[in-house]
Protein backbone atom coordinates (compact mmCIF):
# COMPACT_ATOMS: atom_id res chain seq x y z
CA UNK A 1 0.00 0.00 0.00
CA UNK A 2 1.36 3.64 -1.04
CA UNK A 3 1.81 5.57 2.65
CA UNK A 4 -1.22 8.65 1.85
CA UNK A 5 -0.41 12.46 4.00
CA UNK A 6 -2.74 10.44 6.73
CA UNK A 7 -0.55 7.49 7.21
CA UNK A 8 2.86 7.96 6.48
CA UNK A 9 4.88 7.72 9.74
CA UNK A 10 6.74 10.31 11.37
CA UNK A 11 7.18 9.63 14.97
CA UNK A 12 9.75 6.05 14.97
CA UNK A 13 9.14 5.52 11.66
CA UNK A 14 11.30 2.78 10.93
CA UNK A 15 8.34 0.61 13.18
CA UNK A 16 5.80 1.23 10.35
CA UNK A 17 4.86 -0.52 7.78
CA UNK A 18 2.17 -0.74 5.14
CA UNK A 19 2.11 -3.89 3.10
CA UNK A 20 -1.59 -5.38 3.34
CA UNK A 21 -0.12 -9.04 5.22
CA UNK A 22 0.83 -6.49 8.08
CA UNK A 23 -2.07 -5.18 8.58
CA UNK A 24 -4.06 -8.44 8.23
CA UNK A 25 -2.14 -9.80 10.54
CA UNK A 26 -2.65 -7.60 13.18
CA UNK A 27 -6.48 -7.48 12.43
CA UNK A 28 -6.66 -10.78 12.83
CA UNK A 29 -4.47 -11.27 15.64
CA UNK A 30 -7.63 -9.62 17.97
CA UNK A 31 -11.09 -8.81 17.80
CA UNK A 32 -11.17 -5.12 20.07
CA UNK A 33 -11.04 -2.01 17.78
CA UNK A 34 -11.95 1.37 18.52
CA UNK A 35 -13.45 3.20 15.63
CA UNK A 36 -13.26 7.10 15.25
CA UNK A 37 -15.54 9.34 13.43
CA UNK A 38 -17.39 12.59 13.95
CA UNK A 39 -20.56 14.24 15.36
CA UNK A 40 -20.50 18.08 14.44
CA UNK A 41 -17.04 18.00 13.48
CA UNK A 42 -15.81 16.93 17.29
CA UNK A 43 -14.65 13.36 17.22
CA UNK A 44 -15.85 9.84 18.95
CA UNK A 45 -14.17 6.63 19.40
CA UNK A 46 -16.51 3.94 20.21
CA UNK A 47 -14.72 0.30 21.05
CA UNK A 48 -16.22 -2.86 19.17
CA UNK A 49 -15.59 -5.95 17.43
CA UNK A 50 -14.58 -6.16 13.94
CA UNK A 51 -13.41 -9.37 11.33
CA UNK A 52 -11.62 -9.50 8.10
CA UNK A 53 -12.81 -10.88 4.99
CA UNK A 54 -10.15 -10.48 2.24
CA UNK A 55 -9.28 -6.65 2.22
CA UNK A 56 -12.56 -5.60 3.78
CA UNK A 57 -12.70 -5.08 7.56
CA UNK A 58 -16.45 -5.39 9.61
CA UNK A 59 -17.94 -4.61 12.52
CA UNK A 60 -21.41 -4.68 13.84
CA UNK A 61 -24.68 -3.38 15.92
CA UNK A 62 -28.16 -1.96 16.25
CA UNK A 63 -29.58 -0.57 13.25
CA UNK A 64 -30.79 2.76 15.62
CA UNK A 65 -26.91 2.83 16.39
CA UNK A 66 -25.53 6.24 16.77
CA UNK A 67 -21.97 5.54 15.91
CA UNK A 68 -23.35 2.70 12.97
CA UNK A 69 -25.25 5.65 11.49
CA UNK A 70 -23.02 8.64 12.14
CA UNK A 71 -20.06 6.36 10.14
CA UNK A 72 -22.32 5.18 7.38
CA UNK A 73 -20.50 6.58 4.51
CA UNK A 74 -18.72 9.14 6.39
CA UNK A 75 -14.66 9.15 7.32
CA UNK A 76 -13.61 6.90 9.76
CA UNK A 77 -10.74 6.06 11.40
CA UNK A 78 -10.29 2.08 12.70
CA UNK A 79 -7.63 1.30 15.03
CA UNK A 80 -6.48 -1.88 16.66
CA UNK A 81 -3.85 -2.29 19.56
CA UNK A 82 -2.05 -5.27 21.08
CA UNK A 83 0.16 -4.80 23.54
CA UNK A 84 2.88 -7.74 24.03
CA UNK A 85 4.66 -5.83 27.02
CA UNK A 86 6.19 -3.26 28.80
CA UNK A 87 10.25 -2.42 27.97
CA UNK A 88 12.07 -1.71 31.55
CA UNK A 89 14.88 0.89 30.40
CA UNK A 90 17.61 2.35 32.95
CA UNK A 91 16.13 5.49 32.67
CA UNK A 92 12.66 6.62 32.55
CA UNK A 93 12.79 8.31 29.47
CA UNK A 94 13.76 5.10 27.30
CA UNK A 95 10.90 3.47 29.00
CA UNK A 96 8.11 1.97 25.95
CA UNK A 97 6.32 -1.03 24.66
CA UNK A 98 6.46 -4.00 22.81
CA UNK A 99 3.18 -3.91 20.81
CA UNK A 100 1.72 -3.91 17.37
CA UNK A 101 -1.01 -1.98 16.05
CA UNK A 102 -2.76 -1.24 12.57
CA UNK A 103 -4.52 2.57 11.98
CA UNK A 104 -6.64 2.18 9.18
CA UNK A 105 -8.76 5.67 7.52
CA UNK A 106 -11.60 5.38 4.38
CA UNK A 107 -15.38 5.80 4.20
CA UNK A 108 -17.18 3.25 5.73
CA UNK A 109 -20.07 1.88 3.75
CA UNK A 110 -23.09 -0.16 5.07
CA UNK A 111 -23.15 -3.91 3.84
CA UNK A 112 -26.77 -4.66 1.72
CA UNK A 113 -29.41 -5.86 3.54
CA UNK A 114 -29.21 -9.45 1.17
CA UNK A 115 -25.56 -9.55 1.97
CA UNK A 116 -25.75 -9.10 5.78
CA UNK A 117 -26.73 -13.24 6.89
CA UNK A 118 -23.54 -14.26 5.26
CA UNK A 119 -21.23 -11.34 7.13
CA UNK A 120 -22.70 -12.31 10.10
CA UNK A 121 -22.36 -15.32 9.53
CA UNK A 122 -18.39 -15.30 8.70
CA UNK A 123 -18.48 -13.18 11.58
CA UNK A 124 -18.87 -15.80 14.27
CA UNK A 125 -17.67 -18.40 11.83
CA UNK A 126 -13.94 -17.26 12.22
CA UNK A 127 -14.22 -16.91 16.15
CA UNK A 128 -15.89 -20.48 16.67
CA UNK A 129 -15.56 -22.79 13.69
CA UNK A 130 -18.80 -24.95 13.38
CA UNK A 131 -20.70 -22.95 15.63
CA UNK A 132 -23.77 -21.66 13.19
CA UNK A 133 -24.44 -25.04 12.13
CA UNK A 134 -25.46 -25.63 16.24
CA UNK A 135 -27.26 -22.36 16.93
CA UNK A 136 -30.98 -21.49 16.63
CA UNK A 137 -31.34 -20.14 13.01
CA UNK A 138 -31.06 -16.61 12.26
CA UNK A 139 -34.03 -15.07 11.79
CA UNK A 140 -35.24 -12.48 9.39
CA UNK A 141 -36.26 -9.70 12.19
CA UNK A 142 -32.62 -10.17 13.59
CA UNK A 143 -30.60 -9.64 10.52
CA UNK A 144 -33.23 -6.36 10.38
CA UNK A 145 -32.26 -5.14 13.67
CA UNK A 146 -28.17 -5.01 12.61
CA UNK A 147 -26.26 -3.09 10.63
CA UNK A 148 -23.18 -4.24 9.43
CA UNK A 149 -20.76 -1.90 8.36
CA UNK A 150 -17.33 -2.24 6.00
CA UNK A 151 -14.38 -0.44 5.42
CA UNK A 152 -12.04 -1.43 2.39
CA UNK A 153 -8.64 -1.60 3.19
CA UNK A 154 -6.40 0.77 1.11
CA UNK A 155 -5.75 3.62 3.28
CA UNK A 156 -3.50 1.67 6.09
CA UNK A 157 -0.69 1.37 8.31
CA UNK A 158 1.14 -0.99 10.78
CA UNK A 159 3.52 0.18 13.55
CA UNK A 160 5.42 -2.85 15.92
CA UNK A 161 8.01 -2.49 18.50
CA UNK A 162 9.69 -5.83 19.96
CA UNK A 163 13.38 -6.80 21.19
CA UNK A 164 14.94 -5.59 24.34
CA UNK A 165 15.23 -1.52 25.60
CA UNK A 166 17.37 0.47 23.77
CA UNK A 167 19.16 2.98 26.50
CA UNK A 168 21.85 5.17 26.36
CA UNK A 169 25.25 3.56 25.47
CA UNK A 170 26.45 5.18 28.72
CA UNK A 171 23.89 4.14 31.28
CA UNK A 172 24.35 0.12 30.08
CA UNK A 173 27.25 0.66 32.59
CA UNK A 174 24.63 0.93 35.54
CA UNK A 175 23.62 -1.67 37.99
CA UNK A 176 19.47 -1.08 37.14
CA UNK A 177 17.64 -4.06 36.23
CA UNK A 178 16.33 -3.69 32.76
CA UNK A 179 14.34 -6.10 30.30
CA UNK A 180 10.87 -7.12 29.39
CA UNK A 181 7.65 -7.85 31.47
CA UNK A 182 5.49 -9.42 28.70
CA UNK A 183 1.70 -8.92 28.57
CA UNK A 184 -0.25 -12.19 26.91
CA UNK A 185 -4.39 -11.98 26.48
CA UNK A 186 -5.34 -15.34 27.65
CA UNK A 187 -8.71 -17.65 27.11
CA UNK A 188 -10.02 -19.19 30.24
CA UNK A 189 -11.76 -22.26 31.02
CA UNK A 190 -15.02 -21.66 29.83
CA UNK A 191 -17.75 -20.70 32.28
CA UNK A 192 -21.13 -22.89 31.99
CA UNK A 193 -24.43 -20.92 31.80
CA UNK A 194 -26.51 -22.52 34.98
CA UNK A 195 -29.17 -22.36 32.71
CA UNK A 196 -27.36 -25.53 30.34
CA UNK A 197 -29.55 -28.23 29.59
CA UNK A 198 -28.11 -31.20 32.03
CA UNK A 199 -25.35 -33.03 30.87
CA UNK A 200 -24.19 -30.66 27.59
CA UNK A 201 -20.24 -30.73 26.56
CA UNK A 202 -18.52 -27.66 25.76
CA UNK A 203 -17.82 -28.86 21.62
CA UNK A 204 -14.44 -27.90 20.48
CA UNK A 205 -15.12 -24.51 18.70
CA UNK A 206 -15.24 -23.38 22.47
CA UNK A 207 -12.75 -25.54 24.14
CA UNK A 208 -10.58 -24.52 21.34
CA UNK A 209 -11.06 -20.95 21.07
CA UNK A 210 -8.30 -18.08 20.51
CA UNK A 211 -9.50 -14.70 19.20
CA UNK A 212 -6.19 -14.58 17.21
CA UNK A 213 -6.80 -15.62 13.92
CA UNK A 214 -3.96 -14.80 12.39
CA UNK A 215 -2.70 -18.77 11.56
CA UNK A 216 -6.32 -19.25 9.98
CA UNK B 1 -21.61 13.25 36.85
CA UNK B 2 -24.61 15.12 34.67
CA UNK B 3 -25.08 12.53 31.78
CA UNK B 4 -24.65 15.09 28.44
CA UNK B 5 -25.47 15.46 24.88
CA UNK B 6 -22.29 13.29 24.14
CA UNK B 7 -22.48 11.30 27.06
CA UNK B 8 -26.07 9.67 27.70
CA UNK B 9 -26.48 6.12 26.83
CA UNK B 10 -29.08 5.22 24.19
CA UNK B 11 -28.02 1.61 23.46
CA UNK B 12 -28.20 -1.11 26.54
CA UNK B 13 -28.35 2.09 29.01
CA UNK B 14 -28.55 -0.07 32.34
CA UNK B 15 -25.07 -0.76 31.55
CA UNK B 16 -24.18 2.51 31.83
CA UNK B 17 -22.57 4.62 34.62
CA UNK B 18 -21.90 8.57 35.02
CA UNK B 19 -20.06 8.04 39.24
CA UNK B 20 -16.55 9.36 38.96
CA UNK B 21 -15.58 6.60 40.86
CA UNK B 22 -16.98 4.02 38.57
CA UNK B 23 -15.01 6.07 35.49
CA UNK B 24 -11.54 6.04 37.47
CA UNK B 25 -12.07 2.05 38.03
CA UNK B 26 -12.03 1.81 34.54
CA UNK B 27 -9.24 4.16 33.84
CA UNK B 28 -6.97 2.43 36.52
CA UNK B 29 -7.65 -0.97 35.94
CA UNK B 30 -5.70 -0.74 31.97
CA UNK B 31 -3.06 1.59 30.73
CA UNK B 32 -3.83 1.59 27.30
CA UNK B 33 -6.17 4.12 25.84
CA UNK B 34 -7.60 5.25 22.45
CA UNK B 35 -7.86 8.59 21.70
CA UNK B 36 -9.93 10.07 19.00
CA UNK B 37 -8.70 13.64 17.47
CA UNK B 38 -9.58 15.50 14.38
CA UNK B 39 -7.34 17.09 11.38
CA UNK B 40 -9.11 19.41 9.01
CA UNK B 41 -12.55 17.22 10.52
CA UNK B 42 -11.79 14.49 9.59
CA UNK B 43 -11.50 11.80 12.29
CA UNK B 44 -7.59 10.32 14.13
CA UNK B 45 -7.41 7.75 16.62
CA UNK B 46 -3.92 6.83 18.36
CA UNK B 47 -3.26 3.83 20.85
CA UNK B 48 -1.22 5.12 23.82
CA UNK B 49 -0.69 5.12 27.58
CA UNK B 50 -2.44 7.49 29.90
CA UNK B 51 -2.49 7.76 33.39
CA UNK B 52 -4.96 9.28 36.57
CA UNK B 53 -4.47 11.80 38.92
CA UNK B 54 -7.29 12.80 41.18
CA UNK B 55 -9.84 13.89 38.64
CA UNK B 56 -7.63 13.82 35.06
CA UNK B 57 -6.19 11.95 33.19
CA UNK B 58 -2.87 12.35 31.08
CA UNK B 59 -1.12 11.00 28.33
CA UNK B 60 2.67 11.84 27.00
CA UNK B 61 5.04 11.70 23.97
CA UNK B 62 7.33 13.79 21.91
CA UNK B 63 6.74 17.02 21.74
CA UNK B 64 6.98 17.17 17.78
CA UNK B 65 3.91 14.02 18.12
CA UNK B 66 1.10 14.95 15.17
CA UNK B 67 -1.02 13.31 17.65
CA UNK B 68 -0.08 15.44 20.96
CA UNK B 69 0.38 18.74 18.63
CA UNK B 70 -2.66 18.58 16.93
CA UNK B 71 -5.32 17.63 20.42
CA UNK B 72 -3.68 20.59 22.16
CA UNK B 73 -6.39 23.23 23.01
CA UNK B 74 -9.23 20.39 21.21
CA UNK B 75 -11.78 18.51 21.21
CA UNK B 76 -10.67 14.72 22.47
CA UNK B 77 -12.35 11.40 22.77
CA UNK B 78 -10.67 9.63 25.24
CA UNK B 79 -11.87 5.20 25.69
CA UNK B 80 -10.78 2.61 27.10
CA UNK B 81 -12.13 -1.02 26.93
CA UNK B 82 -11.32 -4.21 28.59
CA UNK B 83 -12.75 -7.38 27.65
CA UNK B 84 -13.75 -9.66 30.60
CA UNK B 85 -15.38 -12.98 27.85
CA UNK B 86 -17.41 -13.57 24.97
CA UNK B 87 -20.89 -14.34 26.07
CA UNK B 88 -21.80 -17.06 24.07
CA UNK B 89 -25.57 -17.64 23.30
CA UNK B 90 -27.80 -20.29 21.92
CA UNK B 91 -28.70 -17.79 19.38
CA UNK B 92 -25.71 -15.91 16.77
CA UNK B 93 -28.10 -12.54 17.34
CA UNK B 94 -27.70 -12.98 21.74
CA UNK B 95 -23.72 -13.38 21.18
CA UNK B 96 -22.12 -10.77 23.18
CA UNK B 97 -18.69 -9.78 25.46
CA UNK B 98 -18.18 -8.87 28.78
CA UNK B 99 -16.40 -5.98 29.55
CA UNK B 100 -15.57 -2.90 31.08
CA UNK B 101 -15.26 0.50 29.43
CA UNK B 102 -14.96 4.20 29.35
CA UNK B 103 -15.68 7.16 27.51
CA UNK B 104 -14.11 10.85 28.37
CA UNK B 105 -14.95 13.75 26.20
CA UNK B 106 -13.76 17.40 26.58
CA UNK B 107 -10.68 20.25 25.59
CA UNK B 108 -7.18 18.57 26.24
CA UNK B 109 -4.56 20.72 27.42
CA UNK B 110 -0.73 21.39 27.80
CA UNK B 111 1.19 20.49 31.32
CA UNK B 112 3.05 23.30 32.06
CA UNK B 113 6.77 23.01 31.52
CA UNK B 114 7.51 23.31 35.55
CA UNK B 115 4.78 20.41 36.09
CA UNK B 116 5.93 17.73 33.68
CA UNK B 117 8.65 16.36 35.78
CA UNK B 118 6.15 15.75 38.56
CA UNK B 119 3.55 14.10 35.98
CA UNK B 120 6.34 11.93 34.65
CA UNK B 121 7.37 10.87 37.96
CA UNK B 122 4.22 9.92 38.71
CA UNK B 123 3.75 8.24 35.42
CA UNK B 124 6.20 5.53 36.69
CA UNK B 125 5.72 5.31 40.04
CA UNK B 126 1.94 4.17 39.62
CA UNK B 127 3.05 1.61 37.62
CA UNK B 128 6.72 0.64 38.79
CA UNK B 129 6.34 1.63 43.08
CA UNK B 130 9.78 2.51 44.32
CA UNK B 131 11.41 2.70 40.41
CA UNK B 132 12.10 6.59 39.85
CA UNK B 133 14.66 6.21 42.74
CA UNK B 134 16.42 3.31 41.05
CA UNK B 135 16.65 4.82 37.55
CA UNK B 136 19.32 7.19 36.12
CA UNK B 137 17.47 10.71 37.17
CA UNK B 138 15.93 12.46 34.10
CA UNK B 139 17.19 15.29 32.27
CA UNK B 140 16.31 18.58 31.49
CA UNK B 141 16.93 18.09 27.88
CA UNK B 142 14.99 14.43 28.45
CA UNK B 143 11.59 17.03 29.73
CA UNK B 144 11.85 19.21 27.50
CA UNK B 145 11.68 16.25 24.11
CA UNK B 146 8.62 15.26 26.35
CA UNK B 147 4.87 17.00 26.13
CA UNK B 148 2.24 16.01 28.33
CA UNK B 149 -1.78 16.30 27.70
CA UNK B 150 -4.13 16.21 29.87
CA UNK B 151 -7.86 16.52 30.47
CA UNK B 152 -10.35 17.07 33.13
CA UNK B 153 -13.03 13.90 33.95
CA UNK B 154 -16.10 16.18 33.03
CA UNK B 155 -17.93 14.60 30.50
CA UNK B 156 -17.32 10.82 30.53
CA UNK B 157 -19.48 7.68 30.80
CA UNK B 158 -18.99 4.12 32.30
CA UNK B 159 -20.70 1.05 30.70
CA UNK B 160 -20.16 -2.34 31.34
CA UNK B 161 -21.38 -6.06 31.22
CA UNK B 162 -21.30 -9.40 33.16
CA UNK B 163 -23.00 -12.13 33.71
CA UNK B 164 -24.08 -15.35 31.65
CA UNK B 165 -25.84 -14.98 28.10
CA UNK B 166 -29.51 -13.49 27.62
CA UNK B 167 -31.16 -16.06 26.12
CA UNK B 168 -34.83 -15.77 24.26
CA UNK B 169 -37.16 -17.86 26.28
CA UNK B 170 -37.43 -20.61 24.12
CA UNK B 171 -34.23 -20.94 23.19
CA UNK B 172 -33.19 -22.01 26.92
CA UNK B 173 -34.65 -25.40 25.92
CA UNK B 174 -32.13 -26.03 22.95
CA UNK B 175 -29.49 -28.57 23.56
CA UNK B 176 -26.87 -25.64 22.80
CA UNK B 177 -23.65 -25.28 24.88
CA UNK B 178 -23.95 -21.49 26.43
CA UNK B 179 -21.98 -19.81 28.60
CA UNK B 180 -19.17 -17.69 29.18
CA UNK B 181 -15.43 -17.74 27.34
CA UNK B 182 -13.44 -15.53 30.06
CA UNK B 183 -10.35 -13.30 29.02
CA UNK B 184 -7.82 -12.09 30.48
CA UNK B 185 -4.20 -10.20 30.26
CA UNK B 186 -1.67 -11.47 32.18
CA UNK B 187 1.32 -10.50 33.44
CA UNK B 188 4.45 -12.94 32.04
CA UNK B 189 7.89 -14.02 34.31
CA UNK B 190 10.28 -10.73 33.58
CA UNK B 191 12.71 -11.15 30.50
CA UNK B 192 16.25 -9.36 31.40
CA UNK B 193 18.09 -7.61 28.99
CA UNK B 194 20.96 -9.66 28.07
CA UNK B 195 22.95 -6.70 28.49
CA UNK B 196 22.52 -6.07 32.39
CA UNK B 197 24.94 -6.67 34.44
CA UNK B 198 25.96 -9.75 36.11
CA UNK B 199 23.86 -10.70 39.43
CA UNK B 200 21.94 -8.13 38.95
CA UNK B 201 18.14 -9.47 40.53
CA UNK B 202 14.64 -8.22 39.35
CA UNK B 203 13.17 -5.42 42.03
CA UNK B 204 10.08 -6.24 43.58
CA UNK B 205 8.38 -3.33 41.65
CA UNK B 206 8.97 -5.52 38.40
CA UNK B 207 8.13 -8.86 39.96
CA UNK B 208 5.09 -7.58 41.52
CA UNK B 209 3.78 -5.85 38.52
CA UNK B 210 0.14 -5.21 37.91
CA UNK B 211 -1.26 -2.82 35.12
CA UNK B 212 -4.16 -2.23 37.15
CA UNK B 213 -4.08 -0.20 39.81
CA UNK B 214 -7.54 -0.02 41.00
CA UNK B 215 -6.78 -1.21 44.01
CA UNK B 216 -3.68 1.61 44.62
C1 LIG C 1 -0.04 -0.07 23.34
C2 LIG C 1 0.58 1.21 22.80
C3 LIG C 1 1.03 2.19 23.69
C4 LIG C 1 1.60 3.38 23.21
N1 LIG C 1 1.99 4.32 24.13
C5 LIG C 1 2.50 5.49 23.68
C6 LIG C 1 2.86 6.54 24.59
O1 LIG C 1 2.63 6.43 25.82
N2 LIG C 1 3.41 7.66 24.09
C7 LIG C 1 3.61 7.82 22.74
O2 LIG C 1 4.15 8.86 22.34
N3 LIG C 1 3.25 6.87 21.86
C8 LIG C 1 2.71 5.72 22.30
N4 LIG C 1 2.37 4.75 21.38
C9 LIG C 1 2.64 5.02 19.94
C10 LIG C 1 1.53 5.90 19.35
O3 LIG C 1 0.47 5.05 18.91
C11 LIG C 1 2.01 6.75 18.15
O4 LIG C 1 2.61 5.90 17.20
C12 LIG C 1 3.01 7.81 18.57
O5 LIG C 1 2.51 8.50 19.70
C13 LIG C 1 3.26 8.82 17.45
O6 LIG C 1 2.08 9.57 17.23
P1 LIG C 1 2.04 10.68 16.08
O7 LIG C 1 0.65 11.22 15.97
O8 LIG C 1 3.14 11.65 16.29
O9 LIG C 1 2.35 9.75 14.83
P2 LIG C 1 2.71 10.04 13.32
O10 LIG C 1 3.87 9.19 13.01
O11 LIG C 1 2.73 11.51 12.99
O12 LIG C 1 1.37 9.44 12.64
C14 LIG C 1 1.15 9.52 11.22
C15 LIG C 1 0.41 8.28 10.78
O13 LIG C 1 1.22 7.13 11.06
C16 LIG C 1 0.40 6.05 11.39
N5 LIG C 1 0.61 5.64 12.79
C17 LIG C 1 1.05 6.38 13.84
N6 LIG C 1 1.04 5.64 14.98
C18 LIG C 1 0.59 4.42 14.63
C19 LIG C 1 0.37 3.24 15.35
N7 LIG C 1 0.60 3.14 16.66
N8 LIG C 1 -0.09 2.17 14.67
C20 LIG C 1 -0.33 2.21 13.34
N9 LIG C 1 -0.14 3.31 12.60
C21 LIG C 1 0.32 4.40 13.26
C22 LIG C 1 -1.04 6.50 11.26
O14 LIG C 1 -1.51 6.20 9.95
C23 LIG C 1 -0.91 7.98 11.49
O15 LIG C 1 -2.00 8.68 10.92
C24 LIG C 1 1.76 3.57 21.81
C25 LIG C 1 1.30 2.60 20.92
C26 LIG C 1 0.69 1.43 21.39
C27 LIG C 1 0.18 0.42 20.42
C1 LIG D 1 -14.81 -4.93 23.99
C2 LIG D 1 -16.10 -4.33 23.45
C3 LIG D 1 -16.70 -4.88 22.32
C4 LIG D 1 -17.89 -4.34 21.81
N1 LIG D 1 -18.40 -4.89 20.66
C5 LIG D 1 -19.54 -4.35 20.14
C6 LIG D 1 -20.07 -4.85 18.91
O1 LIG D 1 -19.50 -5.75 18.27
N2 LIG D 1 -21.22 -4.29 18.44
C7 LIG D 1 -21.86 -3.28 19.11
O2 LIG D 1 -22.92 -2.84 18.68
N3 LIG D 1 -21.34 -2.77 20.25
C8 LIG D 1 -20.21 -3.29 20.76
N4 LIG D 1 -19.70 -2.76 21.94
C9 LIG D 1 -20.48 -1.67 22.61
C10 LIG D 1 -20.16 -0.34 21.92
O3 LIG D 1 -18.99 0.21 22.53
C11 LIG D 1 -21.30 0.68 22.05
O4 LIG D 1 -21.65 0.82 23.40
C12 LIG D 1 -22.53 0.27 21.25
O5 LIG D 1 -22.15 -0.10 19.95
C13 LIG D 1 -23.55 1.40 21.15
O6 LIG D 1 -23.00 2.45 20.34
P1 LIG D 1 -23.84 3.80 20.10
O7 LIG D 1 -23.00 4.77 19.34
O8 LIG D 1 -25.17 3.47 19.54
O9 LIG D 1 -23.92 4.23 21.58
P2 LIG D 1 -24.85 5.42 22.29
O10 LIG D 1 -25.49 4.77 23.47
O11 LIG D 1 -25.69 6.20 21.34
O12 LIG D 1 -23.64 6.37 22.77
C14 LIG D 1 -23.89 7.61 23.44
C15 LIG D 1 -22.79 7.87 24.45
O13 LIG D 1 -22.83 6.81 25.42
C16 LIG D 1 -21.52 6.55 25.87
N5 LIG D 1 -21.09 5.17 25.48
C17 LIG D 1 -21.52 4.43 24.43
N6 LIG D 1 -20.85 3.26 24.39
C18 LIG D 1 -19.97 3.30 25.43
C19 LIG D 1 -19.00 2.39 25.89
N7 LIG D 1 -18.79 1.18 25.29
N8 LIG D 1 -18.29 2.74 26.99
C20 LIG D 1 -18.47 3.93 27.62
N9 LIG D 1 -19.38 4.83 27.20
C21 LIG D 1 -20.12 4.50 26.12
C22 LIG D 1 -20.58 7.51 25.19
O14 LIG D 1 -20.42 8.67 26.02
C23 LIG D 1 -21.36 7.84 23.93
O15 LIG D 1 -20.94 9.08 23.39
C24 LIG D 1 -18.51 -3.25 22.46
C25 LIG D 1 -17.89 -2.67 23.59
C26 LIG D 1 -16.70 -3.21 24.09
C27 LIG D 1 -16.04 -2.56 25.27
C1 LIG E 1 6.15 4.71 32.60
C2 LIG E 1 7.20 4.84 31.79
C3 LIG E 1 7.04 5.08 30.33
C4 LIG E 1 6.47 4.28 29.39
C5 LIG E 1 5.83 2.92 29.61
C6 LIG E 1 6.59 4.95 28.13
C7 LIG E 1 6.11 4.45 26.93
C8 LIG E 1 6.26 5.08 25.69
C9 LIG E 1 5.86 4.52 24.44
C10 LIG E 1 5.19 3.17 24.22
C11 LIG E 1 6.18 5.40 23.48
C12 LIG E 1 5.94 5.23 21.96
C13 LIG E 1 7.19 4.78 21.25
C14 LIG E 1 6.86 4.51 19.78
O1 LIG E 1 6.35 5.44 19.09
O2 LIG E 1 7.09 3.36 19.33
C15 LIG E 1 6.77 6.53 24.14
C16 LIG E 1 7.23 7.63 23.48
C17 LIG E 1 7.89 8.66 24.11
N1 LIG E 1 8.17 8.77 25.46
FE1 LIG E 1 7.64 7.52 26.90
N2 LIG E 1 7.23 6.14 28.31
C18 LIG E 1 7.52 6.25 29.65
C19 LIG E 1 8.19 7.27 30.28
C20 LIG E 1 8.67 8.38 29.64
C21 LIG E 1 9.35 9.45 30.29
C22 LIG E 1 9.62 9.52 31.79
C23 LIG E 1 9.68 10.34 29.32
C24 LIG E 1 10.41 11.64 29.45
C25 LIG E 1 11.25 11.93 30.42
C26 LIG E 1 9.20 9.82 28.07
C27 LIG E 1 9.33 10.42 26.85
C28 LIG E 1 8.85 9.93 25.65
C29 LIG E 1 9.03 10.59 24.37
C30 LIG E 1 9.73 11.92 24.11
C31 LIG E 1 8.44 9.77 23.41
C32 LIG E 1 8.36 10.00 21.89
C33 LIG E 1 9.37 9.17 21.11
C34 LIG E 1 9.29 9.58 19.65
O3 LIG E 1 8.15 9.70 19.11
O4 LIG E 1 10.35 9.85 19.05
N3 LIG E 1 8.59 8.63 28.29
N4 LIG E 1 6.81 6.30 25.49
C1 LIG F 1 -19.68 -13.44 16.87
C2 LIG F 1 -20.82 -13.27 17.50
C3 LIG F 1 -21.21 -11.94 18.09
C4 LIG F 1 -20.62 -11.25 19.06
C5 LIG F 1 -19.36 -11.61 19.83
C6 LIG F 1 -21.41 -10.05 19.26
C7 LIG F 1 -21.11 -9.07 20.17
C8 LIG F 1 -21.87 -7.94 20.41
C9 LIG F 1 -21.62 -6.95 21.42
C10 LIG F 1 -20.48 -6.98 22.42
C11 LIG F 1 -22.59 -6.03 21.34
C12 LIG F 1 -22.74 -4.80 22.23
C13 LIG F 1 -23.75 -5.00 23.34
C14 LIG F 1 -23.75 -3.79 24.26
O1 LIG F 1 -23.98 -2.64 23.77
O2 LIG F 1 -23.50 -3.97 25.48
C15 LIG F 1 -23.43 -6.41 20.26
C16 LIG F 1 -24.55 -5.71 19.87
C17 LIG F 1 -25.41 -6.15 18.91
N1 LIG F 1 -25.32 -7.30 18.15
FE1 LIG F 1 -23.89 -8.64 18.21
N2 LIG F 1 -22.46 -10.07 18.39
C18 LIG F 1 -22.39 -11.22 17.66
C19 LIG F 1 -23.25 -11.65 16.69
C20 LIG F 1 -24.38 -10.97 16.30
C21 LIG F 1 -25.29 -11.41 15.29
C22 LIG F 1 -25.13 -12.70 14.49
C23 LIG F 1 -26.27 -10.47 15.22
C24 LIG F 1 -27.48 -10.43 14.33
C25 LIG F 1 -28.05 -11.48 13.81
C26 LIG F 1 -25.96 -9.44 16.18
C27 LIG F 1 -26.71 -8.32 16.40
C28 LIG F 1 -26.40 -7.34 17.34
C29 LIG F 1 -27.24 -6.17 17.55
C30 LIG F 1 -28.53 -5.82 16.86
C31 LIG F 1 -26.61 -5.43 18.57
C32 LIG F 1 -27.07 -4.12 19.20
C33 LIG F 1 -27.71 -4.30 20.57
C34 LIG F 1 -28.27 -2.94 21.03
O3 LIG F 1 -27.53 -1.93 20.92
O4 LIG F 1 -29.44 -2.89 21.45
N3 LIG F 1 -24.81 -9.78 16.83
N4 LIG F 1 -22.99 -7.58 19.70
Amino acid sequence: MTPTERTRLRREHQRGSYDPQSIYDILDATTQCSVGYTIDGKPYVTPTFHWREGNHVYWHGSSASRMLRKATDAEVCLSVQIIDGYVMARSAFHHSANYRSATLFGRAFKVPEEEKAARLDAFVEHLWPGRTEVLRPMQPQEIKATTILGLEITEASAKARSGPPIDDDADYGLPIWAGIIPMTQVVGAPIADPRNLPDLAAPDHIINFTPDRTSQ
